[in-house]
């Protein structure tokens, strides 16, 4: 088998078989494909496209080129939940307490932020002393012990994914929707878990833009997932205006808090039950209604609140500062962003407000950044809301007063104020099942 | 200036600039623009294609990337041949000579076979102490001296052009159009001469498979010919059957030899005249049938001869087996392949052809491969030509008689004999010049 043979193949519109994928992903994890044969394959894949068939078993090479999670020792069935990234998206640490409330166990592999998205392995080390890096004995055993547990990835995961990725970065290959798809479920399915929800994100602050690319992604995702046996549905979200108030790590997990006691933001919550109304019913705890009233109860109740806790407590963090929020380390400067216009909020770009956020010390420019787990930005306004000038659009936090003006103008770019009243989005704008696409 | 956004560009289908050009070919050439970057940029390129502004600023800095012969030591219009290659193609050693016998200079570098097609300066070594490889100075002395001078290249000539095809021979970019004429008229346009006559073989035998594309690739060529400020015409010609009689290097010599002195096949003559008299024509000897006039008298005459002896002689060359051709070193063995079947010769794939005498020793498999120049095919009978059982369809010359198995066995799937006499397609497809397409 020939390397050129196969990207010959794919640039003419055929289609790969099992056999050379196969080899393919093997022998470039090897070094014996070298990058220049494969960038050339993926440059013909972004036109050419790949079929269903194609895509699971090319997702199935890159998952088991590395270490696949065996999540056997932990009892029940165990559901895992993927974002494709946001601004302020600290719902993984809402719906896994929820989750696991309500009996279904979650063992979670998350990611860091990069660019202008933040991570849920950040915004957990954010509490003290909160350890995100388990050994897979101590991972199996605050699972069972807890019903949940989060942590980073650790291991040689996917090294396939690692490299194609690199590789994709600098070749202008990164916005084909097959090769998403594949990087996103390898690294699901090496993850061991039973069923995936997928939160596919759309909008000015996502990845993909557009609804009918969503869609898309989400058809790919959901048949690969199904193909390689694990219940799998995806919800495309919107990412049009950061979701939530809070955009930064103990910020966003402040009000993580706050909304597993009842108390968040009407769009967080209501995107949380989605959510964990789909991972519930994913686990077969019933038809999607009566699992959001399992989610909805959860949180009335405070069991997923003590979830929470408990994972925390588990993972060695100082659960003082989830019982009583007030106890976070606080940035020591402030800063109020005001309105020069007056009207109303018709639009924000999302990717602005996170790169204003990084900006403050939020996230990272690159890999090496340091992180400043206190700073970030508070919306005071969000999309719809009518301002006056000198009313605030947001408060942001630093730990250097110097931070705010660069911060700031970046995120007055992000605002756009008119006279027109826009018409709000839903916040969930379709949701996708094997063989089945539901728009709302 | 980053060739990620170059690639991502081009992948969206937009032109790229001058500048972007430039610097994408320049720092390439140093080593700064990795292998796979480029690969992406060139299967995007077969996607996307390229203007024919694009093509002419990329042949530009292809054929400045190294040295560009300067000719201007050589008196009078000097005009160039290029052949995209075929099998049994010997008409470089007839045409130069007539061109220089009606007092147009040729200075031409030409290759060495690879494959199944064979090379002009391969042909011209068979000749006894003949040099290919002459010192800048020489080569212009012998053009001056004698009119014509044919040689190997030499120096560092386009060097992104031989890491382009290396990468594109591994990517599966080769069967680009565009990327086609930039190869091959940088490497004209680096030969410095004042004029190019392009031979656009179509058929079994060549590159270009079908007359659209010989002809989309003839107009981008011509292009980029003009644009270079030097008169071209592209002629398309026929590639599906050998062009004469003989394939392999002595045979071929004493086919050029014959043809010059007017005892040549017809095929062969009749294409020779039209490609020479183009090259009168490019150089302002007259419309085109007045220079194709002058192409036969110099054969009539004996000038056109004298003028190959002249250059055998000044390059080192043995003339005495360009006087009796029966002086050249003979095969030791010969065999004859036969028909098993009555009919019709309605097809021969040239291709095969062409392996077929590769196989006996009259080519390469490799660049390292030596070459039996005595070695090859001369056919007996061509397409339209019938057959009894047992006729011969064509002798074999090779140094053992251990290789006329296999050799012959590939000659033979080349032949398809039926019962229909079949229509013959013209020596002479289409004729390119500037804005101007003519098909025949």
């Amino acid at each position: 088998m020939r390397m050129v043979d196969l990207i010959t193949n794919k640039r003419n519109g055929n289609c790969l078989s099992p056999e050379e994928i196969n080899f393919m992903i093997s022998e470039y994890v090897l070094g014996k494909i070298p990058d220049y044969q494969m960038s050339a394959m993926l440059m013909a894949i972004c036109f050419q496209g790949m079929s269903d068939e194609e895509t699971s078993i090319m997702t199935n090479a890159v998952a088991h080129s590395g270490d696949v999670v065996d999540l056997s020792r932990i009892e029940g069935v165990k559901v895992d939940k993927h974002s494709t990234g946001g601004v302020g998206d600290k719902t993984t640490l809402i719906i896994a307490p929820i989750v696991a409330a309500c009996g279904v166990k979650v063992a979670k592999m998350s990611g860091r932020g990069l660019g202008h998205t933040g991570g849920t392995v950040d915004k957990m080390e954010s509490i003290p002393n909160m350890r995100t890096s388990l050994s897979q004995e101590e991972f199996f055993d605050v699972v069972n012990k807890t019903g949940l547990s989060v942590i980073g990835q650790s291991g040689n995961m996917t090294p396939a994914d690692k490299k194609l990725y690199a590789l994709r970065d600098v070749t202008g290959t990164v916005s084909s929707i097959p090769l998403i798809a594949v990087s996103i479920m390898s690294k699901k399915i090496a993850a061991g878990n039973d069923c995936i929800l997928l939160d596919v994100k759309t909008g000015s602050g996502a990845f993909m833009k557009t609804l009918d690319d969503s869609i898309e992604l989400s058809k790919k995702m959901v048949a690969i997932g199904e193909n390689a046996g694990k219940r799998t549905v995806a919800l495309i979200t919107d990412m049009d205006i950061p979701l939530g108030h809070a955009i930064g790590n103990s910020l966003e997990v402040i009000e993580a808090v706050n909304t597993l006691k009842g108390n968040g933001p009407e769009d967080l919550t209501e995107v949380c039950l989605n959510l964990a109304g789909n991972m519930l019913y994913l686990a077969g705890k019933g038809d999607l209604d009566t699992c959001k009233k399992m989610a909805q109860e959860v949180i009335d109740n405070g069991k997923a609140f003590e979830r929470l806790i408990a994972m925390v407590e588990a993972q060695g963090g100082d659960t003082s500062v989830i019982k009583d929020t007030n106890a976070f380390a606080k940035a020591p400067y402030s800063f109020e962003v005001v309105s020069d216009k007056e009207g109303y909020i018709t639009h924000m770009n999302t990717e602005l407000c996170g790169i204003s956020s990084s900006m403050l010390g939020a996230g990272r420019e690159t890999t090496a950044s340091t992180i400043d787990y206190a700073a970030g930005i508070i919306l005071k306004n969000k999309v719809g809301d009518y301002v006056k000038v000198g009313d605030s659009f947001a408060t942001m936090y630093a730990s250097q007063e110097s931070l705010f003006e660069a911060a700031s103008n970046k995120f007055k770019q992000a605002i756009t104020v008119g006279t027109t009243k826009p018409e709000l989005v839903p916040l969930i704008f379709a949701r996708v099942e094997k063989n089945k696409v539901e728009k709302f």
